[in-house]
């Protein structure tokens, strides 16, 4: 199957075998070496010096604790939004009790830097800025560098970012764009199975978490931080993914991110000039806006997108995703992160340009 | 290594496998099958026609989802607690800003039902008792069955249960006890690795759901519910742990869940027959409510604890977890949940005859 989604991504299979590994106790030595060595390596990838904790989750779940460790209920959050996952990121602030503000960009199009000077203008008192750096939903990724010059060289507000489909795929150096809180995810860069989150916690988001009252346990960075320092997890966590990423960073930092990040721009230039050749249209406007991990492609006129999803999947064994929410029917998107070969995206193309007529494409 | 902790267990090595297979899309249609299929002999096994949702996360997660779907800050709630884990439960609870009652029995003894039942007279307020099944830290298990009497039939309170280290290992018949959530994880009695966890709802609990308002997202069972619906996930799951669930619940249904739970009940005999053998005690106070999954042994007067849970794993390979907390330095505890045979457990007798004398037992 040529698994071509936002994540879950194929996982090489000297990664799968190590999921395969014997139980561990976690309470016990080996363990503690695999946390100290799996966190540093970990903390190269995101470029900090600050802390980073190994949850047992999905994105979302680190979404959830980037709020909850730095907020308390009432604070105002500007949601910087273009596109469904930003939507969320607010959707959780908002169930945990956060103020939030709304800045949401037409999905297709990254945060307007004018747009958000002005909204954080109008409201001083923001506590956090919200961002996306990679929306999986559009495919399209934010100049996050200059996001992040706003929030914290002209307004100083906390910094909390989705980094899911975009650390360890696209240059996110936390530290030197001043991240205060970057959440992320084992299924997409990392070449790992889903079932890991990670997030990075700077010192000003410490500062603001000893006084964020939002209800928190199970992520809770205080309890990882007291059990890090014994080299155990607060929880039982999840040990296989562990293991397979112990090989992943390994293979991530010997390749060198610099090339791991190329790497992911060539593939996706190759996906896009691909599907324009087909005759078909990005759905970002600007196509250098275009993200660099997922390829979202309008749906022509004419095609049922539902119906070339189908036959790409069963008959040429090609699996897509299609668009999510208010986007459903209207895109359909390529997945191309981690280890993504030239030959994976002209199957792709090969496969579409078979398809698509059969869908009522008549371009 | 013989792991002999209360999870991770040692997998089975067909199960193991299992955990090496190819991602798939998690909303694709092989996962949709999977998951119908996995609920549905979850449910068997939880013995219940309500709900029973698959979480990405450790125990102490699931704890946290059977709080935040029932309950509203303010709402006043029994913890019932044996131990260190239930002591967690209210802490959860706390947390999320819950008016908690302690009822705390003394380590190594169970739930007084006259006491519970003086502690619900006193609060006829109360919304919730929670209450843990089998508590780990001091392998004792609740008469969970009474405990639900006293609960549902004189008082008609919510019952939330952690079931972590008792189900699919010992009897825990959900809707016949009345339990309106139980919680467990997959490294326990299910054969499995760490990674996922689950929660059984009531239609009880769905009605205290539609007024709780802690809050929640990850954990929502609302989302879990929806996205149930069209045979996907709220948020992407851990996969493998899935794939392997494949397996090992058709390996327990087929062994049939009375010889399972029969199969815990001799291996706890037997560990149990084999430490008073070697003149240790039991830390239980009546040994007839001593843990199926767990063994807690009193560490002798004279014993250094730590130096002979180092010379098992070192000299031996067999890997005990010491006491929590208090008991630290007070007990050593002996996993036996999931596919343990009696040589597994003639192993770690025969090493402790060899390890006790060398770590000061003079008995």
């Amino acid at each position: 199957m040529n698994l071509r989604i936002p994540g879950p991504i194929p996982v090489p299979e000297e990664i799968l075998d190590e999921m395969a590994r014997p139980m561990i106790n976690h309470r016990g030595p080996e363990f503690k070496d695999l946390l100290y060595s799996a966190t540093d390596r970990l903390k190269r990838v995101f470029e900090t010096e600050g802390d980073v904790w190994i949850l047992t989750a999905s994105g979302t779940g680190a979404m959830e604790a980037a709020l909850v460790n730095v907020l308390s209920p009432g604070d105002k959050v500007v949601n910087a939004t273009i596109g469904v996952f930003g939507n969320r990121f607010g959707e959780i602030a908002e169930a945990y009790g956060a103020e939030v503000v709304t800045l949401a960009s037409k999905f297709g199009t990254t945060v307007d830097l004018d747009q958000l000077r002005d909204t954080l203008k109008q409201h001083p008192d923001t506590k956090a800025v919200l961002v996306t750096h990679n929306e999986t939903s559009t495919g399209v990724a934010n100049d996050l560098e200059a996001v992040a010059k706003v929030v914290k060289g002209e307004f100083d507000a906390l910094l909390l970012v989705d980094g899911i489909s975009s650390v360890a795929s696209m240059p996110l150096p936390t530290d030197a764009w001043g991240c205060d809180v970057v959440a992320t995810a084992s299924q997409k860069g990392w070449m790992l199975p889903p079932g890991l989150a990670f997030i990075s916690m700077s010192e000003r988001a410490w500062e603001a978490h000893a006084e964020a009252r939002m209800p928190r346990f199970y992520f809770d960075a205080s309890l990882y931080k007291r059990y890090y320092e014994i080299g155990q997890p607060p929880f039982t966590p999840g040990l296989s993914v562990m293991f397979a990423m112990d090989l992943a960073l390994d293979k991530l930092l010997a390749e060198g991110m610099g090339s791991v990040f190329e790497r992911h721009a060539s593939i996706a230039r190759q996906t896009r000039d691909g599907v324009k050749g087909l005759g078909l249209s990005l759905f970002p406007e600007d196509e250098s806006t275009a993200s660099n991990t997922i390829t979202a492609v309008a749906v022509p006129e004419g095609v049922d997108a539902a119906k070339m999803l189908t036959l790409m999947r069963v008959e040429h064994n090609v699996v897509l995703s299609g668009g999510q929410a208010s986007l459903s029917g209207q895109i359909f998107r390529i997945g191309h992160l981690g280890l993504t070969t030239p030959e994976d995206i002209q199957d792709v193309i090969d496969s579409l340009k078979v398809v698509l007529p059969q869908a009522g494409f008549t371009g």
